[in-house]
């Protein structure tokens, strides 16, 4: 009597009942439009029968281009309803970028906001996969709009809760983008925990501050949705916007990096909020100075730490109410540690080479590692990397902490040499491979200095090739022709890399000397 | 790479947590005892050691007859960290009563809280099977203790998340117990749902007044100790204790009964709290006058609905900001209705006949039918009752009720004739069948008639054999030796039995009879 007792888990049932009990209530705030709940999964069902009705058979992939508009948030769910496959592109990449995740997930439809065409068509004219580009949007005829009126409403099932819900294509170390494959169980459970800690309810009014196509945003897309709020979307995180927004559209939640919440306290509309807004952060721990100043603006900021391969937010620094009573500093820095697993995770662990755990005295370094509901299945068609990923079940995030004596973990530094900056994963051995493309370069090393506003930056170390001589502008014109922008270095120092006696480059000797270098002139 | 990205649902798993994330945070307040998370952990898994100890198997029964004490909140949990079945019983069954289900269950062992140390033993020694009895608590030696004290922890991680976490024993309508199988997932889900909806967090402090042994409470142990809250033990629930304890306590929730409420409300204690208390009300929808005498007392009222079959509540009236803006009556009558699924629950259907959805028009009567992950297994060792439970894979709660156009649902008559007498199930047919052992009764029907405290009591309607006679309280008294108290009717009426042409005793004649007989006596 398995019907009785077993539903598969997938985030789609959250709007499937959301439509039900919410019907008339507001779901999604785009621009001029408003869409309720039953309009909401009306259209979500008619983009999957879209989907359907251009050749989408289950498991096959879909690829979005959209900043955080109602299409995004639509296929979100749409996608998956149909039983196909979603991969959210990053708005910020080159066409060539986009080209090789097109290729490497084999994707058949391409969804674009009407922004983005260009970037789209040239990835796809580049791309050895030929998708068939859907344009939303735009001033002229919109044609997801006639598409999607045009379409029956479906929806599919899925049978096997670990089935493939979507693909969330990251900078690994290695510089190739990894297609991290999330199962609908890990996005449902995900979204139940993210629901919880934030306490989302039907009072909640969410701002799309956060990229949905980041870690499918990092599963708040179904979390809102499973609470009946309101989804209030913004095409860019201009602060401007952004407090225009807080205040017309009466926000109780966003989530966004440390970065962006700098950008809000820095700009000129900042001020109190009337009512108290939550924000939940990560990517980066805030700084005493940034909560101090978002204290004074009523907005409460929660710390969460996560990775694309634990659909976001794996763990969160779980406020204890004794901890209300510390001064600002002692809140700052309780509030600075990346904390505990969230309430569907497993244990986070701090693990030696060997992969036991440290001892938790908040001293002894180690590798952060996850298990469970909330880890992804394992890279796409990249089976060596994920073993390698989790030698013995446990994934390795990278990241170094220490755990402390009350179990909860805080980083220290990265194992890998990745630079987030502005909340972005930028692989360093990614912008060294393009930088010795460029012909007087011989061997090139990148790493990221701390920086106020970006959190990070990258910084390139370059050797040329005897007789040849480049400009550090010229090269960083190079790699910008060639990358998203911000994974372009601020700098490039020409001279002799400093190596072990093995051979490889020394880059915490690199870091040392490029922080030396920015010293106070980090703004 | 399974476990990686599985990890089994198991409710054993949020005081794994806790007990690593809130180590040194208060879990249980149980008379003069104080136990943190990291003592409760150890306890229960010292109790998964001594069940082991007594030869428990993964899957073999434990019973536990106990109020709501740490010992019954360690068994919650302890029973099944070992891979045992809990079976909790409850404490106002006789003696014969409990030996039918002990039998049935085929148990083990047997932990008993020294207040119920007779009538368990004696149970016992009714029985067939000859499970070992542990005492708990009293004024000599606590052989619980003892025993606690002298094991080993112990902690076997289920392997499959379907397996059998406990077996909750309700009346059916045949008037024999039936084992409703809970499974670990939807003890985990069901928990989540909990802890979602009431908003349990780490402030919480829970007071007891559901019996644990009540549909697990409801899954209540479990979604408190995944918030990190407090459980505040009660043995009894007397108003005066109940009212001492939510002030001293600083209580901020609980579950009860309408009766109970009631009670709360007319004590002679009664007086506006200082700070809210969030009561969860089900069983019965609470009398618009209740809800307005709560609000006097600073007490916020959901209503919440389930079964024994669907772990607790399966469906809320999920309450709309915009209904704040009603008349009391207004807010009243939509808070009478039980309302939309719960957010981890398959949407709440009323189906006719045929097993087809009834328009939803607040008007056509239909059974209400549930299905999903917080749905029992079946009944236990009963093959044939659950598949007539649930003919088409969709169980019939025995319900009847309407769908309104907002897609909630209202009871409106129960389709079977359970009687519900202060949150307890009564089978008017389990009753029947003792009165017609008493030599005068030939003939009985039992029907539940309104009562203001009880929610509903019984009352007999008995013909007897020519030539014998039999006062009321004769009957009532035969009836209170055999069942427990509360099953007996409050009065009995000698006389022909209304029928059908077919023969079938007319109940809804009796039900009208026995309400203008009851008028305005019934307090």
């Amino acid at each position: 009597m398995d019907s009785l007792a077993f539903q598969p888990l997938s985030p789609v049932s959250f709007l499937e009942r959301s439509a039900l009990v919410y019907a008339d209530r507001p779901a999604i705030v785009s621009e001029d439009r408003t869409f309720t709940y039953a309009e909401h999964w009306l259209r979500v069902r008619q983009l999957a029968g879209m989907l359907q009705g251009l050749g989408v058979g289950a498991g096959e992939r879909v690829a979005v281009l959209a900043p955080n508009t109602h299409m995004q948030l639509e296929s979100s769910t749409g996608v998956s309803a149909g039983r196909g496959v979603l991969v959210a592109l990053n708005v910020r990449l080159q066409a060539g970028e986009i080209a090789t995740i097109l290729d490497h997930a084999g994707v058949s439809v391409l969804l674009v906001d009407s922004a983005l065409e260009d970037v789209g068509r040239k990835a796809v004219d580049q791309a050895q996969v030929d998708p068939r580009v859907v344009v939303a949007g735009g001033d002229g005829r919109d044609e997801y709009e006639d598409m999607l009126a045009a379409a029956d409403p479906v929806y599919v099932r899925v049978e096997d809760e670990r089935s493939l819900l979507s693909l969330n294509y990251t900078s690994g170390t290695t510089g190739v983008p990894k297609g991290v494959m999330y199962h609908h169980r890990g996005a449902y459970l995900q979204a139940l925990a993210m629901a919880y800690h934030a306490k989302l309810d039907l009072q909640t009014r969410y701002l799309w501050t956060l990229p949905a196509f980041h870690t499918n945003g990092w599963c708040f897309p179904w979390a809102v949705t499973a609470a009946g709020g309101v989804h209030v979307c913004l095409r860019a995180v201009v602060p401007k916007e952004v407090w225009h927004k807080l205040e017309s559209e009466s926000i109780t939640h966003f989530c966004a990096a440390p970065t962006v919440l700098t950008s809000l306290a820095a700009a000129e509309e900042a001020r109190p909020l009337e009512r108290e807004v939550h924000a939940l952060t990560g990517g980066a721990p805030p700084s005493p100075s940034l909560l101090r100043r978002m204290d004074e603006l009523n907005i409460r900021v929660s710390h969460l730490y996560g990775l694309t391969e634990t659909f976001g937010p794996a763990a969160l620094c779980d406020w204890r109410p004794e901890w209300d009573q510390g001064t600002p500093d002692e809140r700052a820095e309780r509030l600075s540690r990346q904390g505990v697993g969230n309430v569907i995770a497993e244990r986070v662990r701090v693990v030696d080479d060997n992969g036991d755990d440290v001892p938790a005295d908040g001293d002894t370094l180690g590798q952060v590692a996850v298990r469970g509901n909330n880890v992804m299945l394992g890279y796409y068609r990249e089976e060596e990397a994920t073993r390698a990923a989790a030698p013995d079940g446990w994934f390795r995030t990278g990241d170094l902490g220490v755990m402390h004596p009350d179990g909860y973990v805080e980083l220290r530094d990265r194992l890998k040499d990745i630079i987030i900056s502005g909340g972005e994963n930028i692989s360093s051995i990614e912008v060294e491979n393009v930088l010795t493309q460029h012909p007087a370069v011989q061997e090139a090393a990148v790493v990221g200095v701390p920086h106020d506003h970006w959190g990070e930056v990258p910084v390139a170390f370059v050797t040329t090739g005897g007789s040849e001589s480049v400009s550090g502008d010229e090269l960083i014109a190079f790699v910008r022709e060639r990358l998203a922008h911000f994974k372009a270095p601020k700098s490039v120092v020409v001279g002799d890399l400093p190596k072990t006696s093995t051979g490889k480059i020394q880059k915490n000797v690199l870091r040392e000397t490029a922080r030396s270098a920015s010293g106070g002139d980090s703004g």
